[in-house]
């Protein structure tokens, strides 16, 4: 090429690397896993806090960082996906410089759901071009989803995560007791994500949901099954994210039920939580499969039977053909150009389709309102 | 630990790589550079132009994208440290909704200085959790410094870059012929840069600059001997980033003249270029080496002596040894709790000292005072 004359190449290899931790009776003065590989005595800790995981245990919290002498500043955040704003964005930047922290030895440390982890994430990637932070998810949906991988994000613009990052956390502490004070719904919340997985990648664990999912829901993951269950959808998605972690591979099977419940969920941002669209996203891409030819009516049914048992959404009033049409579009330039939507073969099993037609999404939202 | 059960280790190796190509007449609708590596027939671009540039060059730019048959969005920007907010940077995120573009194969192209540069790449890093930039610099700061590394930024609650990130462009195309419609003062911005490097790590560089810095600079570093300069300080920037290029190591010595700079930056927001607050933290920085018993007076006055000659500034009004400690303890925080200034132990060479009291800044400023 003429124009081009000399060049220079910049070439750097970054190794990210993080440990997901379990613990138990993490607000013990005594367990420093909160603490570990960074600075402790006198140091200071900026700790954000679902509103609910604050009152039940902001004492503790604070006894907590007290005994180990650390300057501590607690903000609580109320999670909703609404509140994941730039509004709210904003306001952490401004709280963080009102208590200044060293950029690399004093992490912030995110005690919450999927929401708190994602907007603490995001702050965490963008305050002084990235500083540390830790995750301890609260809720099932961080247990096994949110708090795993690295995607940090907000609302913008009544897109969802229109504006986020990739972020590695410093570590994940996953401490399951936090379940125990879950209400049903967010314990569903959870579920949604783990048939995602059973559905589109592992049929054993879909098994295991037929059998005994009605009891995990019930004694919230606590007994050995439940926690089987838990590991068994970590384990998946860590298998997943860990060779494609920047995405640079779009075609993402744990994208199955992200390809319409992005439009679904900021439609109705005040009704459904994230996986409880995820869940009608996966009851609506397993009816598409069947319309596309990809799986038998038993199939689907078997999708949608076990859905029913387990007391799961599949259904929401503002779906459209339209609507779904319009989230396909949008997903189609978030995966550059194609449309690369998993959908199952089988349970356990997928593939990447690119030719769903508008068509489709009528005759899937037809056979959808007949299962109501 | 008792505590620590079962965990998981994630562990992905990342490679980053850019190109920072040198062309000519990238206006020309014959010269790809600026479509390498993407989508072209039918595809789109967003394109952010510095205002200034966008008044001389709109007509070619336009040509440009309409040759080559890709629709296009010219967003012109008023380039500023103040327009290097948050607002503006709302602003894009919804613009860029307005005119969707693909995640991966349809680059923003941001053609300006260092402010519009590191705004876009702020913007690419956070939209759809990063989309690809290539930077067109057209000032000499961005040509010598701003689009050469990974830095992205916008100004917040007073503090410099407090929200940005480290986003690798897709490449970087520098092309000297836009330095000639600079007006001087953007062109000594620049000179402040050249002297850093000079100063702090290449003494061959600093002789070259007493000896052609006052021709160089009036022909705009057209001629052989400036694009020698320039090459010199590219390939020592280059040299300082790709091991460091995520600031892994904070004891940095391109940090020379941004000690005390940011603080002077922010404080006369509406009267420094970046380059300028560079260039008088530079003089001050070596005045306090001196304080500091680290150079001789004589090594002091010949970087006073080519700061005068190249009409480099080197003096603020709003300097006192109150604003520079407050910098002192902002810096102190971002270098992770030690002050880690580096200062000259002889024209390019130096060390990283930990130790600075304000006493010393007081005595520097006297020391300042009296070369007015």
């Amino acid at each position: 090429m003429s124009y081009l004359k000399k060049s220079w190449n910049v070439v750097h290899n970054k190794t990210v690397e993080y440990a997901i931790y379990n613990s138990e009776d993490i607000f013990n003065p005594e367990n420093d896993i909160m603490l570990i590989d960074s600075d402790i005595d006198g140091s200071n800790r900026f700790v954000v806090v679902d509103q609910f995981v604050y009152d039940i245990y902001n004492k503790q919290i604070e006894n907590y960082f007290e005994s180990n002498n650390i300057n501590y500043k607690i903000v609580p955040f109320e999670s909703s996906e609404k509140n994941k704003n730039i509004e709210n964005y904003i306001k952490l930047f401004k709280q963080l410089d009102e208590f200044p922290i060293n950029r690399r030895n004093e992490p912030i440390i995110a005690i919450g759901g999927g929401v708190v982890t994602d907007v603490i994430g995001f702050v965490s990637s963008c305050y002084r071009r990235g500083i540390p932070h830790i995750k301890i998810p609260t809720t099932l949906m961080g247990y096994i989803d949110a708090s795993i991988g690295i995607k940090t994000g907000i609302n913008f613009d009544s897109y969802k995560n229109r504006m986020g990052s990739f972020e590695p956390p410093k570590y994940v502490i996953l401490d399951k007791y936090f379940l125990l004070t879950l209400p049903k719904r967010h314990i569903l919340n959870g579920v949604g994500e783990i048939l995602k997985i059973a559905v589109i990648k592992n049929h054993h664990l879909f098994e295991l949901l037929e059998m005994y999912g009605t009891e995990c829901i019930e004694s919230k993951f606590q007994d050995e099954i439940g926690m089987n269950i838990l590991n068994i959808s970590i384990e998946d998605m860590i298998e997943e994210l860990q060779p494609n972690l920047y995405e640079n591979n779009l075609e993402r099977c744990v994208d199955f039920g992200h390809t319409f419940s992005p439009a679904l969920e900021m439609k109705d941002i005040r009704n459904l939580l994230h996986g409880e669209a995820v869940c009608i996203d996966i009851v609506f891409s397993t009816i598409l499969s069947r319309v596309h030819s990809l799986i038998t009516k038993s199939e689907e049914e078997k999708v949608i039977d076990l859905v029913k048992k387990l007391e799961l959404p599949y259904y929401s009033s503002v779906i459209t053909p339209e609507l779904f049409w319009e989230s396909i579009i949008e997903r189609t330039h978030h995966r550059d150009g194609m449309q690369r939507i998993p959908l199952p073969t089988d349970i356990g099993e997928y593939c990447f389709v690119n030719d769903i037609k508008y068509n489709e999404l009528v005759e899937a939202c037809k056979i959808l309102n007949s299962y109501k």
